[in-house]
């Protein structure tokens, strides 16, 4: 088999660490297998190289983002030189590639370059060496020889694209988790982990919040087939498997629950119900980059709606600037902020087929007093928004009414 | 003029000095000057990295020197890409380049590579665009594309380097002094800063211990003629300019004094006087990559003669292992070492033209009762061997003796 895995800045924070990196890799290809590692820089560097560019100039202009990147990429650079020395130093072979050894090119949009092809012919040559390939995560090349960044997290994205790349039979993601669970352990004590789960459900709760893979990944993941093994560093359980959907997936109505805190919601009062109007408030929001995610607008009534959307949290002040400046005919009062809210997801490729998810969902938050301000949904998921304060509950209760703690 | 200007890791040590850096290269712009700028690691950085490889694999083969090459370029990257951002917010336009991207093709002698050639197209390309380029010292590329480092103070040869591919008219090395002196300053304080001094005397006073610029720097300054100018980073003064021998550099009998303590002495007492015998003992030596500097033999007496020669001191113990294992017949005490030596010197292009330099040499020694042990020289230099506590000493008596102080 080929396997790639992928070590993030934690596990290859410390020489120990770094020492125990070379022994799992060691370990695998012991067991007959080529091994490709991606690492991530030492946790705390990329931060540190980021910051010392601050210092130095604190707003550079969009093109000196690609000085950024030059600056940022050695994170990696340094940790591929170290693993391989300690592949070595463990009586391994190892050779480390950069991003412009492998060709991993990329787009030109500096510090969130995507990838658009890898050239594995050197990491094969390597293979063939009976050599474990150490690739830096991160980053890339344009096409005129630029280094780029994949903006952060982008070591996972790089890990299985690689292993599409190379068509590796499994793209193992190292963290310090066990794996995907039902919902956030810290919150709900006997949240379960995830055997197999399906790209379109990791996507949701990815995007939704859980912090294990980036959501690019899964992209790639699911557009190239890669089976991708979210698993502990510390030990040698199994974690979770992310796959193509399989039949018995659907058996499950209720994958997970996720909570997302870091939204803000922002409602118009007495929008003019006429065409264009949306097209007036969310365009200079898209160009300004602005991720609107929810929205919601009333019935009409003479000529006037309520129209209601949220942002990242981050965002308000700048969105609220914006609608002010498109819509100059609003009064003040005529646009109301909170940031005091939380969507809470239920997320399974099970309810594709299984109706009346959406109602027992409702009853369940009902039966606790919760109230539902805005709801969306997707053929795979159901989210609300609630006040902030109740996040945690809504989570917990949904848990337990969909009875994930139970084997699935 | 096309002016290359190199600044060393204590140049760019702190963001200040970053900051000072970019100040520099656009006053020269300022003048109507395209400029190159050519950076070190930040003071340490290359130690920290090394240290850290160091930790991870104390002692790693041959081949795993291109890993320590890997980590050991992430210095000179990230100055860079501080470089550019400091001339960007100091109101300039820069582009970093790596030893990469500019095509600085090496030999694969990973850690000690030498240049073999430079594409300096894409550095003219953004001169064109009325960009500073900064180019990454110390970096290159071996012809697979791996990373190489050109040794210690390897930043003054890539900018020499870049300076004869660019054929730039002047090549501006900053450094913490003023220049270069007619002997060290610390030792005398008289000493007199040098206007003008050939390659050639360069070199001598280089390879003496003068660590003012780096041996192979001036070497490639002679065979492509860049005019070195050696500058202080604290000032605008003129510091010394390494240029082609000029007649009137001849009227000078000897242009500096030097003194270099790091060599020991071994003397091999009753060698077998016959033929082959020297190359049984200095093969293994070279094999080892021992520089062994001086030799002399004395007359030999019944067949048999006493040898002595110097290396550096840290290769000392080496050293006699292996004279031992050549030749196994000497008895142990017929072995014997001596590290408490210093070796002085004087240089100068005139001695070519102008006899009884070596005399009065040796007359201003003995004059003070420095003895001395051993004698070698060269077309434009004259170094001998004495008791490592009358160094100063002597470097003192040459230095008043030859009359450096007074303007030549």
């Amino acid at each position: 088999m080929l396997v790639v895995q992928k070590f993030g800045g934690t596990s290859v924070g410390t020489v120990d660490r770094i020492r125990e990196v070379a022994r799992r890799c060691l370990a695998t290809q012991a067991e007959g297998h080529d091994v490709v590692v991606i690492v991530s820089a030492m946790s705390g560097e990329t931060n540190r190289l980021l910051a010392l560019a601050k210092q130095v100039n604190d707003d550079p202009p969009l093109e000196y983002e690609r000085e950024l990147d030059v600056i940022a990429s050695t994170g990696e650079q340094v940790t591929v030189g170290l693993v391989a020395l300690a592949i070595q130093k463990a009586g391994g072979q190892a050779q480390s590639f950069l991003g412009s050894q492998v060709r991993i090119t990329t787009d030109n949009a500096f510090t969130r370059a995507r990838i658009k092809s890898i050239d594995g012919e050197r990491i094969h040559e390597a293979l063939r060496q009976k050599k474990i390939a150490v690739v830096a995560g991160f980053q890339g090349i344009d096409e005129a020889g630029n280094i780029t960044t994949l903006g952060r997290g982008g070591s996972d994205t790089s890990a299985v694209a690689i292993a599409a790349a190379l068509k590796a039979d499994a793209c193992e993601i190292y963290t310090d988790v066990d794996g995907v669970y039902t919902t956030d352990p810290n919150v709900v004590p006997n949240a379960r982990k995830i055997a197999r789960i399906s790209y379109e459900e990791m996507l949701e709760l990815a995007s939704l919040g859980a912090k294990v893979l980036q959501i690019r990944s899964v992209e790639f993941g699911m557009k190239y087939g890669v089976k991708i093994h979210v698993r502990s560093s510390f030990n040698t359980n199994e974690g979770t498997w992310v796959v193509p959907e399989e039949k018995q997936m659907e058996d499950v109505l209720v994958a997970g629950v996720t909570a997302a805190r870091d939204e803000a919601k922002v409602t118009l009062i007495g929008v003019p119900d006429k065409p264009g109007t949306a097209a007036r408030i969310f365009k200079p929001l898209s160009e300004a980059n602005i991720v609107v995610d929810m929205i919601i607008q009333n019935v009409s009534s003479e000529g006037r709606t309520d129209l209601t959307f949220t942002v990242p949290r981050g965002d308000l002040k700048r969105t609220v600037e914006l609608v002010r400046t498109s819509l100059p005919e609003m009064a003040e009062q005529g646009i109301k902020t909170d940031d005091q809210i939380a969507k809470v997801s239920v997320v399974g490729v099970g309810m594709r087929s299984h109706a009346g998810v959406a109602l027992r969902m409702f009853e369940i938050l009902a039966k606790e007093g919760i109230n539902i301000q805005m709801i969306s949904t997707s053929e795979i998921k159901i989210s609300v928004v609630v006040e902030s304060k109740y996040a945690e509950l809504a989570v917990r209760v949904l848990h337990d009414g969909f009875a994930l703690h139970l084997p699935a």
